[in-house]
């Protein structure tokens, strides 16, 4: 990324700052931190905290322990970085102290309870008193609509995926395990340039596609049976995110009919797709197609989400709290149906929202048309 | 892992819970959630729940959602199935209410700040009221001391990784990228029957080792300067960690000092790992080893951790917080030496307290005698 951006939305979030009632905000989750400093480094549990920025009208730091200081230093844009022990509850109430902070703004669907808890213990002891305030979403919010260079990451990413998987499928044949196709979607990621897979893969054939979060197997895939693979890759920092279910041979005919299904209530949402559109109605488009055809109780996620620094992240397109779609959101358009012990089919492109409709960024063929 | 294993320690969790002000208890992280009952589903993201745990002196029940309920009624032990819809805090009163709780322990290192506000307003609608108390550590410290069973998996997840070391190190070439050689790693692990790396490797060579959590680059290896490998599987859930630190060639005198440092201040803390001592001492024994060498404030983090169903778990063998070491913990004894810009070296194992001492469980040779 350019290092102007980060100037941008560090600029851009000081502005809002200077609306709120806090005057520092701290930001601990992962992709916000990168998103705003473009220090890269993930957390490995919610407990082992690689570093956490804090913002205030004049100041921008990055705090973290000496595993990330080289690191931090090489990446972080415009931070200056500030290095702790091991304990940062002992050492954050002086940082904050020294930035000047009287009302801390803090992450709250990220911060634990007890972490809060224990800040609020040592800031009692701190003249002037700090008071902490939550924050929900400000930064996941900027982080929503993505910008030119954001889409350009994106479409690589997606664009990379899309043509491993195309290969991957192509290449399919009775026999070979969920396990080693996984491992074959992997291997020609990482080759294609990946830095590394979004998420694990999913490799789900036979009743294991009835799973929607299915864990590839030793099974070895079979002609007729669904089987569905779900995957993305990293690359700068982007996930994509795409899932074909595809047969080896004529399925029978439920699953023809179960799979044109999906795919209707997919092109059907599709086409709803568009800037100033509740996120709620592109899935109440799709649910209607699916429960039409008599499937509704088996769609039970909802229609799709967010793409970017996470794999999963702002908006949700799903039947509850609808938020209007904007230009530059990028999402996924992904619905399934799934019976228990038989088996699934779920398509997922993975979309850009243009002023006029979605951008398939998901550029594979790999569709059956079953509607004869 | 036996059926009657996750029936045993969901009873020792009932008699601690009789014990406690709390009716109910609920598990939500997800590595204490497997260890009660056998379900391996694992979260993608803090706000992304695969499930939880409700556990009354009465029932024991799953929480899940549609995505995950074959997978949970398949994996968990004798837990009650509920599969809720998507919203978690408008469903979750109704359960517990259901449950007959009227004092529910949540996990208050796990659960968001944001998350707990929620319930509270949702609670108070509730008759009778629900109130919520935090436990810290709970299970985490069930988890610290390991059964005859869990060692047995433990010490072939360490034997499987320590076998693909000794070959990749034994196949290191001038020229290979870090990135290749984590390629490798991962490669014979899961052809070796890994279900999974443990966590991202560690490949860092020349001054990229002075990261202790160095990503692997596109850099080539070179002769003369350190690489830091550090590598662990996931197999049965059960993590393992180890470290070594190699040379193509003999390296430069500071390195060969830096080195033997380590190598005594590992092997110094190792004869002090039996059952009484406290988690601090050891570390001290390896601090002062490297402080008198010279080298003092180039060793950042903690000796060692313990490892179990995740990679990093209690007890922190650290300088502060000391607890006492028991027969049965296994954990890792890992000093390091980092000089910014020029290059590290860290050594590893991963151990077994037994009652005498350590027995190593990370067996793989790979270590220089720079003695002379």
């Amino acid at each position: 990324m350019n290092k102007l951006v980060y100037h941008k939305r560090v600029t851009s979030l000081k502005q809002k700052l200077s609306r709120m009632t806090a005057d520092t905000v701290w930001i601990i989750q992962p992709e916000n931190r990168r998103y705003l400093s473009g220090f890269k480094a993930s957390d490995a549990q919610i407990a082992e905290s690689s570093g956490s920025l804090l913002i205030s009208e004049a100041r921008s730091v990055l705090i973290t322990d000496s595993r990330y200081t080289t690191a931090a230093k090489n990446e972080a844009v415009g931070f200056e970085i500030q290095t702790l022990g091991q304990d940062l509850i002992e050492e954050f109430p002086a940082i904050v102290n020294q930035m000047g902070t009287k009302i801390l703004a803090f992450e709250e669907d990220y911060l634990t309870w007890g972490l809060h808890g224990r800040l609020v213990e040592k800031f009692k002891e701190l003249s002037p008193q700090v008071n902490l305030v939550p924050i929900s979403g400000l930064v996941e919010k900027m982080r929503e609509v993505k910008d030119d260079l954001e889409i350009e990451v994106l479409a690589t990413s997606a664009e990379l995926i899309a043509a491993v998987l195309d290969e991957v499928i192509s290449g399919l044949r009775t026999g070979i395990t969920e396990k080693a196709v996984a491992k074959q979607i992997e291997d020609l990621a990482l080759e294609a340039g990946a830095e590394d897979l979004a998420f694990p893969s999913i490799v789900a054939s036979g009743p294991n596609s009835a799973l929607p979060h299915a864990v590839p197997t030793n099974r070895e895939i079979r002609p007729k049976e669904p089987i569905i693979i779900d995957v993305g890759v990293r690359l700068g920092g982007y996930c994509s995110d795409m899932t074909r279910t595809v047969f080896l041979g004529k399925p029978m005919p439920d699953f023809r009919k179960i799979y044109r299904t999906v795919r209707q209530a997919q092109l059907a949402a599709l086409k709803e797709i568009r800037p100033g559109v509740d996120t709620d109605y592109p899935d109440s488009i799709a649910r209607q197609v699916i429960r039409d055809a008599g499937f509704g109780k088996y769609f039970g996620h909802a229609l799709g989400h967010g793409v970017g620094l996470a794999t999963h992240e702002r908006p949700r397109l799903g039947p509850r709290k609808p938020e209007k779609l904007k230009k530059g959101m990028v999402v996924t358009v992904e619905p399934g149906i799934y019976i228990p012990g038989r088996g699934g089919v779920r398509l997922e492109e993975m979309v850009v929202i243009n002023k006029d409709g979605p951008r398939i960024l998901t550029k594979a063929g790999n569709f059956y048309d079953f509607t004869s």
